[in-house]
C-alpha cells in the first residue's frame, strides 16, 4: 500500500491530451524492476510553468508530447543532438536541476535501421509530412538514404523534403523503392483502420517495408508486406525502443526486450 | 498494481527534508476512501519554480513546511485570512491554476479550543516563541484570549508577544495560568524527551493545559496534567485536526476522527 515514500522518484508525462500508456508502461516496469519510481501523466495548464516545476519540483524526467515538442525547446537548458537535428524534444531529463531535451523518436528508428541492417544504399519513399515523419527522415538521412517523401500536403512535404535534401512528389514514384514508410495514420485504429497505405504493387517494388503506426501493430500494409514476403519494421519495434530509451534516460537501467515487451503488452491491454 | 493513471490528481508536500509522515497519512487515507489521489513528499531545488510547477502541472495541493512558509507568500494569487492572519502558509489548494494559501495550523489550534470549550476569560501563559508559536497565539487571541508570552529568547519573544498585544516574561507569571500552553520542543522525542515544559506546581495553578507537541503524544507535561487532574489538548489532536483540514481541502472530503486517528496511526507507525 505505501507505493510511494519520500524517496520516490517523480517521472511525467506533459500531453494535451495524456493517455494511460506510458503510465502504465513506465510504472509496470518500475514494479518489475524494483525501482522506486513513479510514473504520472499530465496535462500542463502552462508550459512554461510546467517545465519550471520540473526543475522546481526535482522531477527526474518528463515525456514531452504534442503540441509541445516545440515549445518546451526555448525551457530546457540543453538539447541532445537527437532533439536539436529535429528542433523537436520528446523526452526532458533533469539531472541536479539542469534539463536537457532528447528526441528518443529519432534514437528509435535510427536503432532499428541499424538492427535490421537496412542497406543505405537503396532507395527511400516516406509517406507523410507531420511531426513524426521529421523524426523518421532525419533518422533516415542519418543513415546515409535519400529518398522521396510522398504528401498530400505539398507545402509540408516540400518542407521536410528539402530540409534533408531529399524529393517531394504527391505520388508514389516508379521504379524500385528500396525502403519504404508510412508515417501517416492510414492503418492505424480508427476512421482510417482497413486503409492500407502502399499497395500490393507497391510493396512488391520495394526490399523493406517500415510502418510507423503502432496501434495496432499488424496493419494492413505490415500484414500485407507479410504475405508477399517483403521483411518488415513495425510500429511496435518503435514504440518499444523510443520507451526504452526513455526509460533507460530516467532510470539509468535498460530494461530487456523481454521486459519491454511484457510492459507493452500490460499498457495496451 | 496499476494505482495511478491519467485522472490520478497529484498532491505534494515541499520541506526542505521530507518526512514520510504525510505520504503515508494522506495516501492511507485515499486508499480508504476510494479517492484517485496521490501524495508525493519533494524537496524543492527552487521554491519559486517548484510553485510555478504545482500551477503548472496541475498539482491539487501542497503542504508547506520549513523554510518555506513565509517565501511562498509572494509566490501563491491570494491568501486565505488563516494565512494572512499569521505571514505564514502550510499548505497551498490549486483550483483552476489560481494558487490560495492556508495556514491548517491556525485552523486547527482555533478549532481546538472552541471544541474544548476553552473559557475566552482564562489568562494564558504559551511558552515557546518560534512559527509554531505565532499560529497558536494567533489563533489564542482570536479566541479572545489575551496572555503571555514566556520564552527563552527575549527578542523572538517581545516580538510574538507585541504583535497581538500581549505580554512577555522569561518565566512563567505568578497567581492564576489559566491556559497552559507549551509550543517548545520540550517533551519530544529526541534530546528533551524527558523534560517537563511545566513544572507540577505551575500545572497546579492552571485551568487546561495544552501541548503541541505531537511525538510523542504522550509527553511529559500531558502525563502531568493527566495525573493531576487538569484537562488536556494534545498535539496529537493539532496534527489531526490539521491533517484533515488539509485533506478536506484537496480532497472536498472531510475524513471521519475514526479515518483519520487510523490513517495517523499508519502514519506513525
Amino acid at each position: 500500500m505505501n507505493y510511494v515514500d519520500r524517496d520516490t522518484v517523480l517521472c511525467i508525462s506533459l500531453a494535451a491530451r495524456p493517455s494511460n500508456h506510458g503510465v502504465r508502461f513506465h510504472n509496470w516496469l518500475y514494479d518489475k524492476l524494483g525501482l522506486n519510481y513513479l510514473y504520472k501523466a499530465v496535462a500542463p495548464t502552462d508550459i512554461a510553468q510546467a517545465v519550471a516545476g520540473i526543475r522546481g519540483l526535482g522531477i527526474r524526467g518528463a515525456g514531452v508530447s504534442m503540441p509541445y515538442k516545440q515549445a518546451v525547446i526555448p525551457l530546457v537548458d540543453e538539447l541532445h543532438p537527437s532533439a536539436a537535428r529535429i528542433e523537436a524534444v520528446n523526452t526532458i531529463v533533469n539531472t541536479d536541476g539542469r534539463l536537457v531535451g532528447y528526441n528518443t523518436d529519432y534514437v528509435a528508428v535510427a536503432d532499428l535501421l541499424r538492427e535490421h541492417e537496412v542497406d543505405p544504399g537503396l532507395p527511400v519513399v516516406v509517406r507523410g509530412s507531420g511531426g513524426m515523419a521529421n523524426a523518421v527522415v532525419a533518422a533516415i538521412a542519418d543513415h546515409g538514404m535519400t529518398g522521396t517523401v510522398v504528401a498530400r500536403n505539398a507545402a509540408t512535404g516540400q518542407s521536410l523534403a528539402s530540409r534533408y535534401g531529399w524529393s517531394y512528389s504527391d505520388a508514389v514514384p516508379a521504379g524500385d523503392l528500396g525502403l519504404v514508410v508510412n508515417v501517416t495514420p492510414l492503418g492505424m485504429a480508427g476512421a482510417d483502420a482497413d486503409v492500407q497505405s502502399f499497395s500490393d504493387a507497391e510493396i512488391q517494388r520495394a526490399q523493406v517495408v517500415f510502418d510507423v503506426v503502432a496501434f495496432p501493430v499488424e496493419t494492413p500494409l505490415i500484414r500485407a508486406a507479410t504475405r508477399l514476403g517483403i521483411p518488415v519494421i513495425t510500429g511496435g519495434e518503435v514504440i518499444s525502443r523510443q520507451a526504452a530509451a526513455q526509460f533507460e534516460l530516467y532510470t539509468g537501467v535498460r530494461p530487456t526486450p523481454e521486459d519491454v515487451a511484457a510492459a507493452e503488452e500490460y499498457a495496451s491491454a
